[in-house]
C-alpha cells in the first residue's frame, strides 16, 4: 500500500506459535547461545523458570507485518522501537500487530505503534516503528 | 558481569558475515518474505539492486553482544532502539558493537550505545540498549 | 476469502528465488538426497547439467499461494496434479499463481491452475489444485 | 534402477515421524505460515483440532521413494498426482510408499501408484507418480 492508501489507525497482525527450531536456528544465526534460550537446565533454575525465546526473534514478526501486509511489499525499513515487556517462552503463540499513527505524505513516511501480545494478551513488546511505504 | 564489574566505556563485539541462509531462515521463522529478501530479480530492479537482510536480523548480532559478552550470560534485556541507516547485502560482513554509556548500579540497569557496521566501516544501525546484567 | 468472495479468473502469485539452503532443507526433511540436487559433482555430469530443486520443493510455493492468498488461511487443500516440464536450478526465481477455474458453491469447492514459471517465464511445473475455501 | 530392472509390482517406502521443526522448515521455506501450520491456539480451535503438517511436506517423501530407491538415483520426475484424504498431525509417524503399475520400456517410462499412510494404518496421501528411471 502506497502512502496514499494508509489511513490512521489501519492495522495488521501475523500470529504464530514460537517453536523451539526457531529459536535454536535464530540462535544459530546470531550465535546468541546464551543459557536463557538454548540451556534448558539452566533456564529452568533461573529468573526466568524456562528457555525463552530471543526479544529480537520476537521482534521479527513486526517485521512480517510491516513488509507483508502493511504497508507491504516495497517498504523501507528506517527506525523501530523496542521495550521487552515480558518473556516470550518456547511453545507460546504471539501475535504481532502494527496500527498506523501518524502519517507524513510529503515526506512518505508512516509511524505504527507495533505491539506483541501472547495467547493470553499480555503485552510482550511494545513500541514505535517508522517505515516509508512503496511509492506505487 | 555483573553491574559492579562493568565500567563506563567498556566495549564488546562480535562480527558475521551475512548469508544467503541467514536471510532465508529468518525470513522462514518470521515469515517475512518480503521480495527484498528472497526474490532476486525483484530485489535487482529495486531502490536496492540487490536482495537485502532484514534490519532486524542483523540487531540480532547486537542480542548476541549483550547476551554472550558484554554483560553476558544471565543479562535481562529491557529494550532497544534501531534505526537502520543503510542496507545490509547478502555477503556483507557485519559488526555489531555494544558501548556502555549509562550505569545505575542501584536499579542493576546499563545503557549501550549500540552499532552494526558493514566491511566498509559505514554504520548500518545505530541505537541504544537498555539491560539488567546478572545479579552474580 | 469465502466462496462468496471468489470469481473465477481471480489469481494470486508468489515470488521467491530458490536457494541452495532451500534445497538443502527440503533435502534434509524428507531424506531425498539424490545427487541431482545435493551432489554438484555428478549433477554437473548428468542430464541437467547442475544442481536442481525437488520438483515438490517448487510445488510447494503453490501451497503458499493457496494457504496464504487465494482462498487464504484456512483453506483445506484437497487435491494436486503437478506435471514437471522443465528443471528448476538453484537460483532460479520462480512464481507460483493460482487462478481460478472452476467453483461450487454448494459443494464449497474451488478447483484452480497452477502455475510456476522460471525467472524467463518459461513454464516448470504446471497442474490443478482443488481445495475448500474459509467458511468465514 | 533401469527400466529393465523394474517390474511391475516392485515396492519401496520410507517412513519418517513429521515434526514440529519439519513444518516450520518447509513453512520458511515455501511461506507458507497459514495458521493450520504455526499457529497452535487457531489450530487447536479449527476444523482439525491442531496443527498439521502441509500436503505438499508429506508429499515430499514419496519424492525420496522415486529418487532414492524405486527407481532412485538418476531418475527424471515427470508428474504426480496427489489427493490429500486426511491431515497429518505433528508427530504423526507417515509411511511413503511407491508401487510399480505400470511400465513403457519404449518411452522409458515408469508409472508408481502412490501412498502415504499414518502410523494407524489410515491413507493420508494417495495418487500416481510417473517418472524415467535412470538409462544406466
Amino acid at each position: 500500500m502506497t502512502i496514499q492508501e494508509i489511513n490512521i489507525g489501519d492495522e495488521a497482525s501475523v500470529t504464530k506459535t514460537i517453536s523451539e527450531g526457531d529459536v535454536y536456528l535464530f540462535a544459530g544465526i546470531t550465535g546468541d547461545l546464551n543459557p536463557a534460550h538454548v540451556d534448558a537446565v539452566a533456564a529452568e533454575k533461573s529468573f526466568f523458570g524456562g528457555r525463552i525465546a530471543h526479544g529480537i526473534l520476537t521482534s521479527g514478526l513486526i517485521s512480517t507485518v510491516l513488509g507483508m501486509y502493511l504497508p507491504g511489499p516495497g517498504t523501507i525499513y528506517l527506525s523501530q522501537e523496542l521495550k521487552f515487556t515480558k518473556p516470550v517462552y518456547i511453545g507460546d503463540t504471539i501475535t504481532a500487530t502494527g496500527k498506523v499513527i501518524e502519517k507524513n505524505a510529503e515526506r512518505n513516511r508512516v509511524k505504527l505503534e507495533t505491539t506483541c501480545r501472547n495467547q493470553k494478551g499480555d503485552i510482550v513488546i511494545r513500541g514505535v516503528a517508522e517505515c516509508m511505504p512503496p511509492k506505487q
